[in-house]
């Protein structure tokens, strides 16, 4: 513990160096002796960092973890050895790092062939690198659990854990996850300007929110409602198909009912057949297809409305886009705090737990009212891979809106949402 | 002062009703009786409503002034007798209501015709109205100045003020205008965030920004820059011809020097002969082309970087759209202070100084280091119609940035941004 406190107290002038690789790799009774490495891959989000700085803290208690080293955009920090010194961290600038949007040791999208993964294991060898903490979502966990079955399979002694993270929440095994309260918490707020917006200045306005396969995020639409005429008065989600048909009804009887329409829509909505309603020809390592940094399925839902329902129809669409996942200052209090507690929680689970790989997943208490989580090591192949969706109970029968079960799932994530004020004088006779 | 106090602790269940219409309009000294309206026009901001209650309450504190009412959208309420009571809402209320993003009251975007002018005396003059307060841009000023023009001319006695709001900050007279602040925080913290992002993911990212003629907003991208390497790295206002062929070779060089670049553009760009880039077929009452609510100006430079500067680089583009005026929680203070400020600065100049007619012109100190404003009385046609532009000292040579000069001006404008933190340690060896 003292040499924790000396090096949380060490001035920016002083850095220490780091660890040299230790002779003997393992001390008898599971207790695992040599450097960490510690990553972010992925999308970046307003929580990630709280993540990274809460693993390092923790990692800097332990005394069987010499060197701390950040590998410099994921994986690919390895395979290139770029590393820096984390003990060498002045902890203010740890404090700040915590509280910075993005992904500090910068992120990559890459699934590490054999080849790659070879590689890896040269590097970690080297650097004695015996503990592997990889901060993403569900290809992340891939990615960990690749490198923790090679590295079981060259006979390399090395503890890998994933640490959760994704504005989509749909890691399985989790009752919600890192990144996904503060994001929400964007999406709830911009609902709210935004409807307030369209009250003044009415017409049929489209929002495309993020989200791949799964709902949540453009479910968080909902939040930040106050009045029952309050928008968005309809919801798609990409577990419903979607039938144009269909939509062009809603939008018309919203219109016609209240003279106005306010739509959120996943950018991840797709027909019966599972084709997207729009798709670029653009696809990342893990064979996901660009749907974000684009305004093309809006301005054509717009366009569609605008032909069907009404020429001289003030229509809009505006795309969320990137804004939803890094936005400065919106953050929920909650989600930070759990980011922080889920990269402790992996440092444990390797060093004080002895465990060889796995993943941290937040669980709910279902049994208080108040709102209560812990924390589980869970097998890394019960995360990796495939995703969640959002749960029935959550959608309305209709697939066009959320359901109040929704709310009290989500409202306690996304941390406090202002009230606004409107007018409730009597008109003048 | 008595009855203003009653008025301001009078319980929500006990509306009091508005004055009854004057016997006599006018007393002596220029002193003039009467009702009053307020109503608030074009884009919502997010400081508009306090604009509105700043007026409300200072209306409130006159004895000038009998019944305060609120006319629904704009003009249109007028035209249409679509009054609320504002001396009978809860003082809590409009407390809430100044802090609630949008405009409380509707907006429009109409300019009135002879007829329309006609018909509003008729209901002035049926409601006893000798009070107009018209909040917005340039075209409210506009219809505030028709408003007046022709009430003079129809020797009707009735005082006309306007209330500056714009995030465009593009009225004349101002130093700044009502609106800009906040909206230039928000857009500034975006590209904080997501400059960030971009440095975790690197690759070409485009922003587009709100502004039809005017560059102040998009300029505000780079307000929470603090590395020398910071994003936005290049500005494209309307102010400066838009040349693609040079925009192609500016981005192609930042990408080759930095590995990544980050862009903002106003919506509003222009070729040398002033047509827009990206124009869509809609048209307003007051002859504006429709330029936000779509994706197609950022999505048609994002194809047009990949094509021309590499197929494989990532190139995205996001268009902010109507998130940037309204967004909840994302408020300057100082824009905030100011916005309530002109609204009682409007009353004040009709009610104390018994000005026949004028807008509220924001002044800033010249004088003194320390961030000051005063507030002036001018002229209603020097701030309607036309618009003003940064100023060339606001714009780098190349145009395609912005000067130290437009930092000093904004900075004080948006309120305290966050700072974020970086890893400065050293690499491993």
């Amino acid at each position: 513990m003292s040499e924790v406190a000396k090096e949380q107290n060490a001035p920016v002038a002083e850095p220490k160096s780091a660890a040299a690789p230790a002779a003997t790799p393992s001390t008898g009774k599971g207790e695992l002796i040599g450097n960490a490495v510690i990553a972010q891959s992925g999308g970046p989000t307003n929580v990630i960092n709280q993540s990274l700085v809460g693993a390092i803290r923790e990692m800097m208690r332990s005394k069987e973890i010499k060197g701390v080293y950040g590998s410099l955009h994921g994986i690919k920090g390895i395979l290139k050895e770029e590393f820096i010194d984390l003990r060498a961290e002045n902890p203010r600038t740890l404090d700040k790092i915590a509280k910075t949007p993005s992904a500090a040791l910068g992120s990559v999208r890459m699934k590490p062939t054999p080849a790659d993964c070879e590689r890896m294991f040269e590097v970690c060898k080297k650097h004695d690198i015996r503990y592997f903490f990889y901060i993403g979502g569900n290809d992340s966990a891939e990615t960990a659990h690749i490198v923790a079955t090679q590295a079981a399979n060259a006979n390399y002694e090395m503890r890998v854990f994933h640490i959760p993270k994704t504005i989509d929440n749909d890691l399985r095994e989790n009752d919600h996850c890192p990144g996904y309260g503060s994001a929400a918490r964007f999406v709830a707020l911009a609902f709210m300007g935004d409807q307030l917006d369209n009250r003044a200045i009415p017409g049929v306005k489209i929002n495309v929110v993020m989200g791949r396969h799964a709902g949540f995020l453009t479910a968080a639409s909902v939040l930040g409602q106050q009045r029952s005429d309050d928008g968005p008065h309809l919801v798609y989600l990409p577990e419903r198909p979607f039938r144009l048909d269909r939509f062009i009804e809603d939008v018309r009887r919203v219109n016609d009912e209240l003279g106005r329409c306010v739509i959120a829509v996943s950018e991840g909505i797709a027909d019966e057949a599972g084709n997207p309603v729009y798709k670029s020809g653009e696809v990342d390592a893990h064979g996901n297809v660009q749907l974000s940094g684009t305004g093309a399925l809006g301005d054509y839902l717009a366009r569609t409305v605008k032909e069907r329902v009404g020429e001289k129809l003030r229509v809009r669409a505006d795309t969320f886009g990137y804004l939803q996942r890094c936005f400065p200052e919106v953050v929920s209090t909650v989600d930070a705090k759990e980011a922080e507690e889920v990269g402790r929680e992996a440092v444990k689970a390797a060093v004080l737990d002895q465990r060889p790989s796995g993943s941290i997943a937040i669980r709910r208490a279902a049994t208080t009212k108040t709102y209560m989580v812990s924390y589980e090591i869970v097998e890394l192949e019960r995360v990796a891979r495939d995703t969640r969706s959002m749960p029935d109970e959550f959608i309305n029968a209709e697939g066009n809106g959320v359901t109040e079960a929704f709310r009290d799932y989500a409202l306690p994530l996304v941390g406090r949402l202002p009230r606004y004020g409107w007018f409730k004088a009597k008109r003048v006779g």
